[in-house]
């Protein structure tokens, strides 16, 4: 098993499941009886071709250190693995996102390959939920997500789509194999690479050194808040779509990115719901950025550097009580900080990159989440989903929401999707450090319309 | 914090969930409309004077032992331990037991009070189940069942019924404080004690010895089996309920007490379930059965001696493929372990007790569970209910399931509950060592039908 395999499985505890999760939401094909659930979870359940990653489980599951490998089952608990789940009257999104929470605050069992699909019947409009999650020591979140991806067709009309579980992989690893865009890998190379730093090659820190020298680059510092305490294990997840047209409109009239309009929207939330709270901090707070190691490559005009991801930590500028000026000054963080990104190599750009995530290496040391100032304040990822209509056997895919993972340090996470014309926005917090998070829905709304009322 | 409650804290793992748990079924009142399970949750949630014990939740979630003690939260939060839950259709008692086997193998929040209640709709006849879980820290099985039924009236018509949570104890501590019947007690108390044993006072030792010297007495030593062995961490549950009648009147013509034909239905429907798998030992199976204390008292003709309880070790005579045979060598064996208890005191039996469990403490031991035999094949509790029909709010309880608790080296075990009419079993397995574990149900019943055939 590879360290960083190891390493997610290590760091679990209780109150730190490392599983990542999606929701997905189908509208049942046309004339679908009320018969549709069972029949999905025939086709769910009727494969006798597992791909390994789905089989795959720690051989040892109370093991240290010393004795983690992988071992394959080769017969699968179906009735286990994938369920059958109802959420309450009235039925409505609420309900759903209740009961998301409490699937994925619970831990993977070990015994077992590490993953679980929940088919959930009872939504009001007759849409099916799939929830899934999947262990963090077998696939990161963007590669689930294409997983899942490979599972739908474009063609309302086709009948003979795979569950993601049966689609054969073309190499023995999914983690950004193929090596496209792979943000959450930055988190999962950042937390392993972190957890070995001590291990690092006297060239590496002769990389990083020569990086401080030459430029104006700090480590990353950002105020305390109350969401970057130790957490708990009680989840709570929100989610919502907003269509990508209007984000873009803001973004052309502006003159900044897409990404950067989301993240004045994250600034603009976590503004409100902080002042909610009463514990605005006065410095700025920053989010870490996961960013592809591709887009620099391109923009240098190098060949592909493969799938190595970076991260780079920019501020939200939530000091600022203006929209605007908020994305004015994301805008001018986001682009220094790609212009540093641009002039590293990806060999560089990971070693910086570990760096600015080393600290979260520490978090399990007693205390050092209590008493130090977080690497950053929060973690905003954007992860690429299909860009026109898809369908699973025609259930149209409504909703496609991913729910990452929080740790101690970082009690909220902003995972975010897109999804044909939808951005799909996946809001995992720990329950008791992160109250009444389902408001932080509200305030990303508000803040997009401030936004517009400029930008529109 | 006591001893034997933070032995129960450091005891448990992910493998290991250390709670104990109810499912309780309710026929809503006459003319209570599709509301009424809001109504039910409003009550649930509609009180803020919470018992201390609901409250309570270790000050250091992830202390080790030097540092475990308790403090009392002044708020709890309602939607969080009080949820709303559903069953997929067609809304069998299968879909119940699939999803009362889920939130049972899930660990509880060690952030907060060491409870959950599950309201669940959804069954297709309209009752409403209550899955409760508490911790094993908290309290013993008998005395969660204990306050359950102080939560309920004999009078149908009584709408003030509280929930157990509002329920303010008489007694600082609720396992056992009263002094009646406590069978589960004998299980913590032993797994308690046994923890301790290197640490028992010389005269501990001497009051055993004397025993093993007057009587004919050995330690417990019961073939291995497929249910001996170490479990992982999903589990099945199954649970069904007989006619009190049906078991009374074998009991009545063969000279046998209640008791007696339990273990010799749990013997036949083991035989039975071991044969399918032909996995059934030579020897006979032996259960372990919690006994009070008190029985010992009256039989001697002695003042009471309180709340403490004792185990005994019984013959299951699984090796008989008669089940006349079986119930006859099942009574004698009864009988002779309750003679030799009758001939002991109660520091006495005490002593003898928490050396027969002893080897339950030894389990976290690696490889203790593969290489040694276990003490006893199976734990076989009988739990005293309300004898009369009861209700809350006007809800008739309809069925009151324990579910308990497997370790490992006991990967199956019976609860059983007694209900106004009837018996109410709950059988709770490691859903990997236990395969097709609602076997047993349909074996239980073959097993009463045919002591019935000579009998009944």
């Amino acid at each position: 098993m590879p360290l960083t395999d190891s390493m997610f499985l290590l760091a679990e505890s209780r109150e730190h499941p490392m599983h990542v999760g999606g929701l997905q939401l189908f509208v049942p094909p046309e004339g679908s009886g009320p018969d549709y659930v069972h029949e999905l979870l025939n086709v769910f359940r009727a494969t006798d071709n597992i791909a390994p990653n789905f089989r795959k489980r720690p051989a040892d599951p109370v093991g240290s250190l010393g004795n983690v490998w992988w071992t394959y089952d080769d017969t699968i608990d179906f009735d286990y693995h994938i369920r059958h789940s109802a959420i309450p009257k009235p039925g409505r999104i609420r309900e759903l996102l209740q009961l998301t929470s409490r699937l994925h605050g619970s831990l993977l069992d070990r015994h077992r390959p590490l993953w679980e699909a929940h088919v959930v019947e009872g939504l009001e409009d007759g849409r099916i939920a799939v929830y899934t999650k999947i262990h963090h020591a077998l696939i990161d979140g963007v590669s689930a997500l294409r997983l899942m991806q490979k599972a739908l067709s474009e063609d309302p009309a086709a009948r003979d789509c795979l569950p993601p579980w049966s689609i054969q992989p073309g190499k023995p690893r999914e983690s950004g194999a193929d090596g496209g865009f792979n943000p959450m890998g930055a988190l999962r190379a950042g937390l392993g690479v972190a957890g070995d730093i001590a291990g690092l090659a006297p060239a590496s820190f002769k990389i990083v050194n020569q990086i401080f020298r030459d430029g104006d680059i700090t480590l990353p510092r950002a105020p305390k808040t109350i969401l970057n305490g130790p957490v708990g294990g009680a989840r709570r997840f929100a989610a919502q779509s907003w269509e990508i047209s209007r984000i873009q409109r803001v973004a052309r009239s502006s003159g900044t990115t897409l990404n950067d309009v989301v993240l004045a929207m994250v600034s603009g939330a976590l503004r409100n719901y902080l002042l909610e709270h009463h514990a605005l901090p006065d410095e700025p707070m920053t989010a870490m950025v996961p960013v592809s190691l591709a887009l620099r490559d391109e923009s240098a005009g190098k060949e592909g550097g493969g799938n190595a991801t970076g991260v780079m930590v920019v501020s939200l500028a939530t000091n600022r009580d203006n929209g605007g000026t908020r994305l004015e000054e994301i805008a001018y963080s986001s682009r220094q900080a790609k212009k540093m990104l641009s002039g590293l190599s990806p060999r560089q750009i990971l070693a910086l990159s570990a760096l600015q995530v080393a600290p979260m290496a520490m978090t399990p040391m007693p205390g050092f989440v209590k008493h130090t100032h977080p690497p950053f304040n929060v973690i905003v990822s954007n992860i690429p989903g299909p860009r026109k209509p898809t369908y699973f056997n025609g259930a149209k895919l409504d909703g496609l929401y991913p729910v990452s993972i929080v740790t101690d340090g970082q009690a909220v996470n902003f995972t975010l999707a897109s999804r044909d014309k939808y951005l799909d926005v996946g809001i995992i917090g720990c329950r008791t450090n992160v109250p009444h998070l389902q408001r932080l829905l509200t305030h990303l709304e508000t803040a997009l319309a401030e936004l517009e009322q400029s930008w529109g």
